[in-house]
């Protein structure tokens, strides 16, 4: 039973019956955003966000390569490379970073547009974090850019940094962003 | 141990090191993107993909709504709306609908950029079904719009649908996609 702010009847459009059967089984693997160099961006996920390299796979007639990053264990991955992807196409949740050839030392390259100047529409990912602020003082201490500092404006304990390519990911922990979207949120609920 | 192509000898930036322990339990919570018309959009989403309305939530003094969508059972979620909200915040992989008030029956809204054109950057979320030629027959069956049908162009078992505003979702499973990226791909590994 969903609580009141989320019934069919609230929310037009929403199915009212259970999932579709033919969907049982369907999960959100990845979202995919396009990277200028995959050294800064490497790093960037592995060292600052802890996130590993699931699976790596090249395209060398079409120019690009795709780097799975994802928070697995790949020591329980397994070794054959096919086996691998099949394994990596099977876990939730995993950021696709595509590095079309070449931009990272072309002077000629404008950056990737992270969709929240004009014209907008991708907003940004978000990560759930043990501790908002405690997390946030080691992306300062990392020099990390930050978009919102958890203790700018209205919503206190919700940050936003940038990644090396200016997208923007949401940092926070359960208790305090649950807090902060009751405060602001409606009170009708 | 990870398979060649993802060792860090072969990715420069990427750690060698287990992850910092400070990232201990981080994981990816949401992908927002912004929606012209919740109406339409829940239809999509929860008709069509099978995802549940996790939770809605309003801020009124901004003007807008937020409503996390996600394959999770939602019988199973808290009914006390703050506890909900905590829930949500707790669960991988959502997609966080943003939907700023008016745009459904505003004449003058332009459409939201989906970052598959110029000014590009977001490409698309990728969704793992159980068998892509019986999720695409069903889609079609649904007048869903398709950027790439399964059996078009080179990649034969991955397809590409159109959400209501346009943002690209690909759809594969992970046999299909398995074999097609092993077949482009890089011959090396």
């Amino acid at each position: 039973m969903a609580s009141d702010s989320e019934s069919p009847s609230k929310n037009p459009g929403l199915r009212s019956d259970p999932p579709d059967e033919e969907t049982k089984g369907y999960f959100v693997q990845q979202t995919m955003y396009r990277i200028k160099d995959p050294k800064v961006s490497l790093k960037f996920y592995s060292d600052v966000l802890g996130m590993s390299l699931l699976k790596r796979l090249d395209f060398p007639d079409m120019k690009f390569s795709l780097y799975f990053m994802g928070y697995e264990d790949t020591s329980s991955a397994p070794k054959d490379p096919i086996e691998r992807t099949e394994w990596t196409f099977g876990r939730k949740a995993t950021i696709e970073l595509t590095h079309n050839w070449g931009t990272e030392d072309d002077p000629n390259f404008e950056a990737y547009h992270n969709g929240n100047s004009d014209p907008r529409g991708f907003g940004h990912i978000g990560i759930t974090v043990d501790d908002t602020y405690k997390a946030c003082k080691r992306f300062e201490s990392l020099n990390v850019p930050f978009v919102k500092k958890p203790d700018d404006g209205k919503m206190k304990g919700i940050a936003f940094i940038k990644d090396p390519d200016g997208y923007w990911i949401e940092i926070f922990d359960c208790k305090n962003v649950t807090a902060v979207a009751h405060a602001a949120a409606s009170k009708t609920e």
